[in-house]
C-alpha cells in the first residue's frame, strides 16, 4: 500500500445568477467527477458573485492552497464578464488582446461579424495559454495553474476536457458502496469501529430516503484497492448482523 | 427609490460526498431562491469538506460577514457526521445533550430505540435554539445567526421554512426577463450603455443553447419595480433594433 501526498484541486463557480437561486449549477459535479477519476482531490467549492475584488482575492488564495484551480464563468462579451480582468488583477499581469484566440474567432466568425463585443471574449492576461472550446470555438485561458473556462455546461465540459490533459493524474482513488434498508443510526456504532480498524480508507455514511423509506449508503474510498475491497465485505457482515440486506457497488 | 443597507446571507454545504461528484448538490439553489424571495443577497456558497478545522474556519468567517448563514450536512448520527462538535468549537461552547432534541426523540422513537447513534443527534453546542424537522423529527439547531440544518434535502427544505421565519425581510427584490435569439456579442454595446443609464437595477446576461440555436437572456434585478420595468422596456427596444424577437417575463 503506498500512499503519496495527494494532488488537490479547487473550483471557483463566478456568477450572481447561482446566487440568485435562478440557475441550478451543475459544472461543480461534472468538473469534482472527472477531477476524481484522475486521482485529484477536490477541496473545496465556492460560488461567488460577479464582484471583482471578491474574484482576486478568491483566485489568489486557491492558487496558492491548491495545486489546480478551475473557475467557471464570466468570461462572455458584456458587460458583466469582468472574469478575465479580475484575473489580469489577481495576477498582477496587463490585460491585453490575445491574437492567437483573435484570429481563431476571425476563422469562426469571419471579420465583419468580429463586434467589439465579441472582441472582449480575447481579452486575456498577458502570458495565458488557450484552453481549446470544441463547442463555440471562443477559446478559455490558463494561467499559472488556474484554468478559466465558460458558465455554459455544454461549452465548460468541451473545455474542462482541454484543461485536464495537464492534469499529472495522483494515485487513482477507488470505491465501493454498500447500501441498505437499515438506518445511519442502526450502523453508526459498527461503522465508527470499522472506521478505526481501517484507518487508510474513507468511510461515508449517506442516508437516502426513496419511494417514503429510508435506507443508509456506505462509501468506502481509498487509493489501496485491497484495502477498499476489505473495508466493503466488513461494511457488508455489519449489515447482515444487524438484520440488514445489503447491496454492493464497485467502480473497480 | 429607497436603497437601504441590503441584507446578507453565505451558504455553507458541508460534504465529501458533493466534493468527490458523487452527489449533485440542490441546496444551494434552494436556499437560495428563498432567501431571494424575502429580499436576502446572498453573497456566497462554499462547499466544504467534513474537516473540523475548514468548518470552524469557514463559521467563523462567515459569521462576521453575513447576517445570515445557512449550513447544510454533517448532523447524522455516524462517525463522519462532525458539524454539531465543529460549531460548538467555532463559538467557544461546550457540545452538550440537548434535553430538548433528546424528549423529541424519545416520543418519536420510543426510548429502546434510542440507540447511541441516535442520540448523537442531539448533541449541540450549548445554547443552541432548536430548528424543527417536520420530516423526520430530529430537529437542526440554530447558534447565534448560523443556522445547521440537515444534508438531505427533503429534510432541509423542512427545516429551512422554519429556520426562515427568523428573517426580517429586506427590500423585495423584483425582477424581470427578456429573452432572444440574439447573440450575447450583439447585444453587448447596448446593455453596456443601458446598465450605465440604470445605475440602480442590476443587469444580468446569460446565454443559452437550446436545440442547438444560441440566445440570450437578459435579467434586470432591483428594489425599485418603476426602475426595473423601465430597463426591461428599454432592453427590449434594444433587441428589436438589432433584429431579436424579445419575450419576456417578470416576477410582478
Amino acid at each position: 500500500m503506498t500512499q503519496t501526498k495527494p494532488i488537490t484541486a479547487g473550483i471557483i463557480i463566478i456568477g450572481n445568477e447561482i446566487l440568485s437561486g435562478r440557475t441550478q449549477d451543475v459544472n461543480i459535479s461534472h468538473i469534482a467527477q472527472k477531477l476524481n477519476h484522475l486521482g485529484v482531490h477536490v477541496r473545496e467549492a465556492r460560488i461567488i458573485p460577479d464582484i471583482e475584488e471578491v474574484i482576486i482575492e478568491t483566485v489568489q488564495q486557491f492558487h496558492k492552497q491548491y495545486d489546480y484551480v478551475y473557475s467557471t464563468g464570466g468570461i462572455g462579451p458584456t458587460h458583466d464578464d469582468i472574469t478575465a480582468g479580475a484575473m489580469a488583477k489577481a495576477f498582477g499581469r496587463e490585460l491585453e488582446l490575445n491574437q492567437q484566440s483573435v484570429a481563431i474567432m476571425h476563422k469562426r466568425y469571419g471579420t465583419e461579424h468580429l463586434a467589439e463585443g465579441r472582441l472582449n471574449m480575447a481579452r486575456m492576461p498577458k502570458g495565458a495559454k488557450l484552453i481549446n472550446n470544441p463547442v463555440t470555438n471562443v477559446p478559455g485561458f490558463q494561467i499559472e495553474n488556474v484554468y478559466v473556462m465558460a458558465g455554459i455546461p455544454e461549452v465548460m465540459r468541451g473545455m474542462l476536457d482541454f484543461a485536464l490533459q495537464d492534469v499529472i493524474p495522483g494515485n487513482r482513488i477507488v470505491s465501493g458502496s454498500v447500501h441498505c434498508h437499515l438506518t445511519e443510526s442502526d450502523l453508526a456504532g459498527g461503522l465508527r469501529e470499522l472506521q478505526d480498524l481501517n484507518p487508510n480508507v474513507e468511510i461515508g455514511s449517506y442516508p437516502f430516503w426513496r419511494i417514503g423509506k429510508f435506507g443508509t449508503s456506505i462509501v468506502v474510498r481509498g487509493q489501496d484497492k485491497v484495502s477498499v475491497e476489505k473495508t466493503i465485505s466488513q461494511v457488508k457482515d455489519l449489515m447482515v448482523s444487524l438484520g440488514g440486506d445489503p447491496e454492493c457497488e464497485t467502480d473497480f
